[in-house]
């Protein structure tokens, strides 16, 4: 990577990157209800200020669905404040735009649009908190983009395969491929890379010319063992992978060893959650590209809420309480108190000379109380704090070091599942098909009902892996015939014996797989959970299918024609 | 005045006028779910060719308070389509934007933004369909207008009194004076007026010279006393009225003789009831001004369903049936039969020509049977025209005579009125007020409570009209005293009496109201009910009150200075 300031010429790109702004993120909430608002403020006047070409937004512009009058309002409003004017556009569209955008009613570049000044074009993909709905398909992006304040791209037309045609764009001598993919559900999504159907085209010509920039709005983290999205799924020639929908910055690009790209995760602008990972500083990025090489610079960003957040385990303090102590726990809440008021202090300092701060910071305390100690009334002693946090209601939270296993042992949690669904507006049809993905005990019965067997013949003959079919099949039937066999005459316990021993085998071929796939390093960065896996090697065929699968996708990616 | 060509010059304003859009009516039946978009675009096409100055739309623009997604990305679209372009702009506005707009973030006209080509800049009150709500006060106009495709104009910042600023336009010699008030609960909106809370503002100079236009979204039929607005509540120095909200067709200017200003109602311009008023042809107006003359041109929307609407009252076919004839209802649900397929008929031949006109009509036959007939199934009966018509669920209606009495008796009616409310998004202190407004037994109660016996006091004796005080606070105390000894004196039946007889002294004090007023003809048009009057002459000294206040609205208009 080059510094900064050489790469700012009439061939170099300047792209101002962010992702996950959630606009209207509790927008009804006295004190934070405009921190969404002033953080889009400040990250279009910081590509005014930088004079960027163009703005790539990685999804969840807005939080809600079908977000709010205020919040479309407040959006539409700050797009043409920015993003209008008088600033000359200095790259050109190569690709046809027609394709691009397909499922606009105005399928151009919005800066190309004779009726619109558009000073700072914004390109974006759309989220699963703001994805298609309806008999339309319309997404709240496409209320900008048909009132040409955004371009709203990687849209597929279609469920049954994806080809994301690239935009292509032409700084100077600079040619930059930029694709993207709007949010899918991440189980979708993967069987759809399983199954090849998943495509990207390249341009015909000096393929080896052009910097490969792709936006994707999926898990990064491994949510269950296909409810996320390796980044080996994703084609080689790529150059740079913005990868939204994580909330955690690591704005940083970690190389991908296998892959040999580059992954950029900017994280949100706000955070929607008092987890560690929202607790990381928030930036944007300033992408420099010129020719084939890249800079990414970090900005901080000085409007979002500061959030601290500590973990005290009750346990590991034998010299200062235990649970025979008497008084124990006005000693633990005084503790807290303590530790509360150190981080409140510590994030005052913090905010020193930044005004655009916001003056309440968000303060969490986990509080591990397992080995016998109690808890205590959290909402009253968040309410001590009510004049100088943000989240008065649930500054402290307790925990046992029992949910933290759960969490790390179980793969599926119906629960979970349900209300993450229906935050994120998945679909019945998703949901029901997560479920069967997921599901321990029916997961090889419905992929067996769901391609049908002569499909999946198919599909494994022309793989050329006769073998692996056979012993699917053998597999499959055989599970069947168990599962038939189970109803009725198992007990509960019975059956849960049996799902833990599913868990074993299927936790331990995921790890396998793992090993053939040559992970790298990043994506584990994203989650703070430590895995902790058993080694006995089951074999696993459906797993071993798919790891076959995945070396298929590293086909020479179909040729694109220039339109222009 | 003129004919329309000879006006057709740089000193003639060509206005499209249009109202009651209702953009997304019905927006998700499989037959009429587009007839609202595709009447606006026939309106907006319709703007363009005829090459017009500028829209100005009367209100509800859209049919719910929060459109859907898909409505919105279709206006936005369609005003994209054909408000941008090259056309240029021949007229100036003079008064200050940033009054005339003050609710904007860009607080000036579309077509004057550097970032912005308009070639058709649409100007819009908003209805009670799309009105203000919401700690921040926006409506969806307020999207619009934030993405630079409509001009809002006549938002009153206060509910204290509304001071209606001008905006000020200017082509070639002629000079416009625009005025206008968005909706505003009738009842309200009443009030406001006869306490002297409204106020246009005039410019100070060359007054005679500004051709007046006004834009309102009101009741002008009469809803109950007050629950309209008379036109005699409007200044006199008008020239021209363009009434919003009556859905009625009566858009050749009528001259109100009193005020000696013209009142068009253009209606809407999508039957959302199938009420005989919606029945009649829908038109859009073509409104040219030069000087002082205006000429409006009755354009005829294409696009529009038919709707054909008949009465049939068995009584009064005592030779084709009566209740005592064998298998009378099978005559008469063949009778209907014909009724209906000759209404189809006529509606196919009227349609001849017309290939923007849908298909399939709105039929409608409402039926009195009363006189001892019986109803038919009216669902299955409409069941039999699915492939005809496009309300196959009720083409048929039946009524009894009671109800059309009962309609025109009652001045309250609270399901309706419920109803009424739920649908039109008004908020529950207007619910609460317009019962207590409207309903008959407390009226006079809510009154003298509402206002404070100092506060009447004191406004009447301004009025120097102190007989009709206190023969108002006796009547009052009186009506309180009484109302009181009847709670659970009285049985049902006598304060059914009771009612009754407030009831006739009201509707003829109503009457003697209306021939003080000199009432002009148009707002009766409106409405088709017959009125049977009574004619008993009870006093009744509120409505004198009211009657005098009517004529202290003659004041002079304050004066304006001008800042451009």
């Amino acid at each position: 990577m080059t510094s900064e300031n050489t790469l700012d010429d009439e061939d170099t790109f300047k792209i101002l990157i962010a992702t996950d702004i959630h606009l209207g993120y509790l927008e009804k909430d006295a004190v934070r209800g405009n921190d969404t608002f002033n953080t889009f403020d400040e990250i279009l006047k910081c590509a005014k200020q930088n004079q960027v070409d163009f703005i790539l937004l990685g999804g969840d512009l807005f939080h809600e669905n079908k977000p709010s009058r205020r919040c479309l309002h407040s959006c539409i409003s700050l797009l043409r404040k920015y993003c209008m004017g008088d600033t000359p556009i200095l790259f050109d569209v190569l690709s046809d735009q027609a394709v691009n955008f397909s499922n606009s009613k105005f399928p151009w570049v919005n800066y190309q649009d004779e009726n619109l000044n558009i000073s700072i074009p914004v390109f974006s993909v759309h989220g699963n908190h703001d994805d298609p709905t309806g008999a339309d398909g319309l997404c709240a992006l496409d209320l900008l983009s048909s009132a040409g304040l955004v371009n709203h791209f990687g849209r597929s037309q279609s469920v049954e395969r994806i080809e994301i045609s690239p935009v292509l764009l032409q700084k100077g001598s600079t040619k930059l491929a930029l694709y993207g993919i709007g949010s899918i559900p991440d189980e979708r999504l993967y069987r759809m890379f399983v199954n090849n159907q998943v495509t990207m085209l390249r341009p015909k010509e000096d393929q080896d010319q052009w910097f490969n920039l792709f936006t994707i709005h999926q898990n990064r983290s491994k949510h269950g063992a296909t409810n996320y999205i390796p980044e080996q799924f994703l084609d080689d020639f790529l150059d740079l992978v913005v990868w939204g929908h994580e909330h955690e910055c690591l704005i940083n690009p970690s190389r991908n060893e296998q892959r040999l790209f580059y992954v950029t995760q900017p994280g949100s602008s706000v955070a929607t959650s008092l987890s560690p990972g929202e607790a990381v500083k928030k930036h944007i990025g300033l992408l420099r590209v010129k020719g084939r090489k890249m800079n990414l610079q970090k900005i901080p960003l000085h409007t979002v809420r500061q959030f601290f957040i500590q973990d005290l385990v009750l346990s590991e303090h034998p010299d200062l309480f235990n649970p025979d102590m008497p008084k124990v726990n006005q000693r633990v809440e005084a503790f807290c108190q303590e530790k509360v008021e150190a981080m409140i202090e510590e994030a005052e300092r913090d905010r020193l000379g930044n005004p655009l701060t916001p003056e309440k910071p968000l303060i969490r305390l986990r509080v591990d109380y397992s080995g016998g100690f109690e808890a205590f009334n959290a909402t009253r002693f968040s309410q001590k704090f009510v004049e100088q946090v943000a989240n008065p209601k649930d500054v402290v939270h307790f925990i046992r070091q029992k949910e933290y296993k759960a969490k790390v042992k179980e793969d599926v949690d119906f629960g979970q599942l349900l209300s993450h669904s229906s935050t994120e507006g998945l679909r019945v049809e998703d949901l029901v098909k997560e479920y069967f993905l997921t599901a321990e005990k029916t997961v090889q019965l419905s992929l067996l009902t769901e391609q049908g067997m002569g499909k999946a013949v198919q599909e494994y003959v022309d793989k050329e892996e006769k073998d692996a079919i056979e012993e699917l099949i053998r597999y499959q039937l055989e599970k069947t015939q168990r599962h038939l066999q189970q109803r009725g005459v198992l007990t509960e316990e019975e059956i849960d014996q049996e799902i833990r021993r599913f868990r074993e085998s299927k936790k331990n071929t995921a790890e396998e797989d793992e090993e053939v796939q040559v992970v790298s390093q990043e994506h584990t960065h994203t989650h703070t959970h430590t895995h902790t896996h058993t080694h006995t090697h089951t074999p696993h065929h459906i797993t071993c299918i798919r790891s076959y699968q995945y070396s298929s996708l590293c086909r020479p990616s179909t040729e694109l024609k220039l339109t222009a």
